[in-house]
């Protein structure tokens, strides 16, 4: 339905098939390197990855995220006024060069809003790999702007979320990690050198971050076959309150899990998206930074090489973060004289050799 | 001749051969697929391409015109002018990740002007993959410079072109088309659904324009090899009248491609080139919108699985498309005060399954 | 270490294995296609390299370059003043897609600076394929700040550097060039075409300069995993005395051989970085422009089918050259009202067929 879903359209229990199923290469591979820089060495070494026991390196899972949900935005998200939110979402398979993923939701949850002009959209999206194999599914809820004020409102159903992914809903990684050669990864620090309660700098010594560009967003967003206008179109744009494109809030995703490279070297993956919130919007020239709070940790069943952190990663822009560890977060808060604005709150279980 | 030619260097029935054979990989799509957005699923998912019986998912039409196109310029359109038209181009052939293209033209048709300062050069061009096949043939002309004043002049001679390719001359799309996923691609509209005289708005709603930016053009036109300088130096630019850099014509035809995926999901491919004609220039920041009519329709000897779709596409800039479809061109022209300057119309047929 | 080294860090004689083994692929070479728009042949066309008894096309030699230079960037040169030059820098194998390139340095020379607070250090680095081979290795010295003033200073200890690689310490290129096909290239100029001496306009007519984008050298910066924060961070920037965010000097060396292709076409390839100077900074927003100048010839033994030039590269910005070939050079100063400002000057010897 290339015309987009108002909020009528949607009926609990539907699943809704996504358009577009999509080869993903190591071209795809290349442009997320030139997009984000990452240097995590499972995701940059195909020797390394085999010898830990993968068929290949993995794609970044944030890639993999992206398609899957550039696949959803035709669908769901078209007439969306805000992207509220997410929810458990699992990393369930590696995903390879030469893998071709689809995309399907399930409506698990619809509530107008009381001003009927709108509602609550809530899908179970999935991504699958061309074997049917789950790669990837999460929760997702959105604001979406009915069609037609007067329509009746659906029973309102909302399911409740957890908090979190329970650590041992997690699906822990193909491969084995006993022997991680901390040379090639760049750092000592492995799983039991985190503590609950540590906060990390990934911008160190009022260094490293990054300025956005319009054209580097818009490739991105491309890439993912996003093709949600507000990223793209300057001219609509600047009749808006924002005045101008707005940066697909995937994109500071991605720069967050490059970013956290400093000081999370050997943090080998993602094993869940517990929850997001792109806490105010981003736009071509503001500097962004992150850091990231340790506030969960799990060992597995039967793992002796990998354990789960669980990281709260927060990324801000146009302030330079604070020396001191123990202030990190401290500034935050919007339209402060000097502070820091936070863009993105991303709740994550992360894989970790021990 | 990497100096270029001018008038005087043509000679009619030459054959050219132009150099650097280029092998095109994943890579040229996954950078083609960030620069565009295009979400035609038999280019984007390799098992559906494979399903219809091709050999893998083929490159977009563009792309092979545009690297054809692209080893074409330092011969002959190095001293041009004006790039006045194209006529007569058919797609023979896909082209896959892993295919090696080089490109001949040959002299068809030389006219001096009056003016005695330049003439009228028309090629027709040929790209061909590794094993000698044709994969795209098309003619065009061009308005260069002589280098001498008082060069003698040719005899003239202008080939007469078809206004169209006929449609019998078309190479119907390897492949089989009978069992066309409408849920894959995004659209039930298909061959019948489409009549002489629809106009279609690719950027309905006032939305779905893309505003340029120089670090995308520049790149699209290196990764063709395409070598005209009014593309990439502003210093030399600011001493033009235009001022700034020019954007390649092909980064708009691709464009163009992409975004009629909106009304026009299902065209599997290009089958012709009948014309084009690039009517302003493009520049960074201007944001381009897209709409098509149908011109023509025609069913393929023995093909019940596809028919063609003479289409022609229109781009405009820097002012969002009517929302009644029937105004779609009315307010066409440039200079009036918000009207909307169309910068290409091109004139192709397209494959549709039915 | 992730958070670099200061120059009481060092140790003469010190090897540093540098993390982050990176598999290269089409992928890259794709991007590198679109970030500089190369046209040499035998990096373009996969065909014609396997006829000239490659494995397949290799990959641009400073693609290379960067690759390994990129990985030494958090070891060595995170705590960098500047970075002061290269010297005998040798090509020794072909890299192609599918390999993984890893690095290390020898720390091989150290001297404090007098004021206390800084220090040299020059190291041998090294980057190696997936089997270990050597693909090239060159010394580079940079001044790297003190973590404290106090700290006790090293013995002085600097080696003496050749001015240039000896023609018979070059690695001659893999494969027969004798049946070098210049037409496929572009160009009948071959080897016993140059002579020492000779001055090569890359820009001839006012034309041919490329203007620098801030997408452009980020997403070719981090397509290198090279984490210098200078390249991108605006903000940190806007606090020093340029201002701006510097442009990685590599992105200017590989505009330097995508450029150097006018004049010297059949340039098959990089044998020796014998120095290099990045003699003013370059920012985005900067028109650069190449020349060359032949400053010695080679014949190498047993090799009929090719020869070593030896070339200095000069880019300049700003300012388009001159016409007159013998005025190159002379031109070059910084803060001149109308000169261009040489950004690069690099010493290379170049295989060429014969």
């Amino acid at each position: 339905m290339s015309d987009g879903r108002f909020f009528e359209d949607f009926a609990l229990g539907e699943e809704i098939r996504h358009p577009t199923p999509r080869s993903l290469t190591d071209g795809d591979v290349a442009l997320y390197q030139a997009l984000y820089g990452g240097r995590h060495v499972l995701n940059s070494s195909q020797p390394l990855a085999v010898a830990h026991g993968l068929a290949d390196r993995p794609l970044d899972d944030w890639l993999v995220f992206h398609i899957v949900f550039g696949k959803t935005v035709p669908d769901i998200s078209r007439h969306a006024i805000a992207n509220l939110g997410y929810a458990e979402g699992v990393f369930h398979q590696p995903v390879y060069a030469g893998d071709t993923l689809s995309a399907r939701s399930t409506v698990i949850g619809l509530r107008a809003n009381r001003n009927g002009k709108s509602g609550i959209v809530m899908v179970r999206s999935c991504g699958e790999n061309q074997r049917g194999e789950t790669v990837l599914d999460y929760v997702r809820w959105v604001m979406v702007r009915k069609r037609d004020e007067n329509s009746p409102d659906p029973e309102p159903h909302m399911p409740d979320l957890a908090d979190a992914v329970a650590s041992h809903q997690l699906s822990p990684p193909h491969g084995d990690f006993s022997n991680w050669d901390c040379q090639a990864s760049g750092s000592t620090r492995v799983f039991d050198d985190y503590h609950i309660g540590d906060k990390i700098s990934h911008c160190p010594q009022a260094s490293g971050g990054t300025t956005l560009e319009e054209a580097e967003h818009m490739m991105a967003t491309r890439l993912y076959q996003n093709t949600a206008q507000v990223h793209f179109d300057a001219l609509a744009q600047s009749q808006t309150p924002f005045g101008k494109r707005l940066i697909y809030g995937g994109h500071i995703m991605s720069h967050a899990r490059a970013m956290s490279f400093n000081g999370l070297e050997n943090a080998i993956g993602v094993a869940a998206l517990n929850g997001g919130t792109h806490a105010a919007p981003a736009f071509a020239g503001d500097t962004i930074y992150g850091w990231s709070e340790i506030i969960d940790k799990a060992e597995m069943d039967g793992r002796v090489d990998i354990g789960a952190l669980r990281v709260r990663h927060v990324m801000q822009k146009n302030a330079a973060l604070p020396d001191d560890r123990q202030k990190l977060g401290a500034t935050q808060g919007e339209g402060e004289d000097g502070a820091a604005t936070v863009i993105l709150q991303l709740d994550c279980w992360l894989w970790m050799p021990r």
